[in-house]
């Protein structure tokens, strides 16, 4: 039964259907597994100082040639002319510490332009699971998982963290919402063998023939990371207090 | 993996992806459990000759002045000065025994009405779940199982329903796509005990304060009736000679 004691916990399964939802005054957790947001948290492991999410790459292109280091992706490739794509293991290099880097890719950073009007927005992946759980438990406001998909279709990673991240903050939360429901009954077929699971994932099949299985099970590592990047201001960063940037 | 030696088998999670999916050339399954394809296959239970399906209540108007009996259900309950709501229940009875149907609701006529490109399109409901199931393997052909949501959101019971759709034809058809295996999950963890797991639906919390609970109870029940309404011509019948008509 709906708990209005309890604050709302609601998963958005694509973002094609984000305008049907009112996030004013919630928080957003912007998902892309494969693989923006576990990269942006890699990057902010590697000492990055900010990142600047762009729609187009004609904008991230503008802001390279200012000087910044630059990401690009399309279709799962790093666009030519750019430093770095969206692999995780693009940005495990000491280059990255104390600067800001412009990230544009196919999904993800579209997820973050369409959710402004939520209150906050922080990225979630499966590498900082648990300090997403607990920055929402301690902040007690209502939550709306957002799920880059692909092309504004469903994908299973997606909706798989989100259910995982439900099942952090059941006690907390209210999960009365049927795509809650729903990904939480995901992530319990799914969790106790994640990896096997995914390979059923036709979008971890089509990023096998890319030749990209290492990066798929590296984002699958659970709660390594213990910050949240937080996106305000059209700027993503971490809370240096909290973040273990090295 | 995907295999091309057999047909595809897609869920469409509610009616705002229809447009992100190619149906030319494919079989749709029609699917609103709570209410609209599980009372269409009621009606033709008990004797109905076509049923025509209108997206707008102005459209069922006209219908009925002209002499037609008609149902409208907005938001879950009958419309004014209609014969009939959405009730599986308004259409256990003799009247309609022959008779045309004009129907308008909320989700699943607008489903019906946004799938017109596809090469077939027919009723679902758990009440048909094994001759829709039978039909598409007999008919071998690519399979688009759309969920009509509520709302353009998604919802659990038409997305459970595609899943123990494609369980039954998991034999046949390609099943490599990640609605489809997150549908199947939800089957698998709901199929046990689909009425208490229905409980928790928000759609269905929403149906009992509307004290349809037998509805909800009526419509979970499998595969009951032999038939498979189609809609062809702007126009929903069922084959008189697999159809079980009183």
């Amino acid at each position: 039964m709906e708990d209005l004691s309890k604050p709302s916990f609601e998963v958005i399964l694509t973002p094609a259907l984000i305008p049907l939802y009112d996030l004013k005054g919630k928080t957003a957790i912007i998902i892309d597994i494969l693989r923006a947001t576990s990269s942006m948290c890699v990057a902010f492991e590697y000492g990055v100082r900010n990142i600047i999410p762009v729609s187009h790459v004609e904008d991230a292109i503008i802001h390279r040639k200012s000087g910044l280091k630059a990401a690009a992706e399309r279709d799962g490739q790093k666009v030519d002319g750019f430093d770095f794509g969206n692999s995780p293991f693009d940005f495990m290099i000491d280059d990255l510490n104390g600067q800001s880097l412009v990230m544009t890719t196919t999904n993800g950073t579209k997820a973050i332009h369409l959710s402004s009007k939520a209150e906050k927005m922080y990225i979630g992946s499966f590498l900082n699971l648990q300090a997403v759980a607990d920055k929402i438990i301690t902040e007690n406001k209502p939550v709306v998982a957002i799920c880059s998909g692909w092309k504004d279709r469903f994908n299973l990673e997606d909706a798989l963290f989100a259910g995982a991240l439900a099942s952090q903050v059941s006690h907390v939360f209210d999960l009365n919402d049927d795509s809650t429901i729903a990904a939480i009954a995901l992530w319990n077929t799914a969790q106790s063998n994640l990896e096997a699971f995914m390979k059923n994932a036709s979008h971890a099949q089509r990023f096998e023939r890319l030749g990209i299985d290492r990066d798929i099970q590296f984002c699958l590592q659970q709660s390594i990371y213990p910050f949240v990047p937080e996106v305000a201001n059209g700027m993503i960063k971490i809370d240096a207090e909290t973040g273990n940037n090295i």
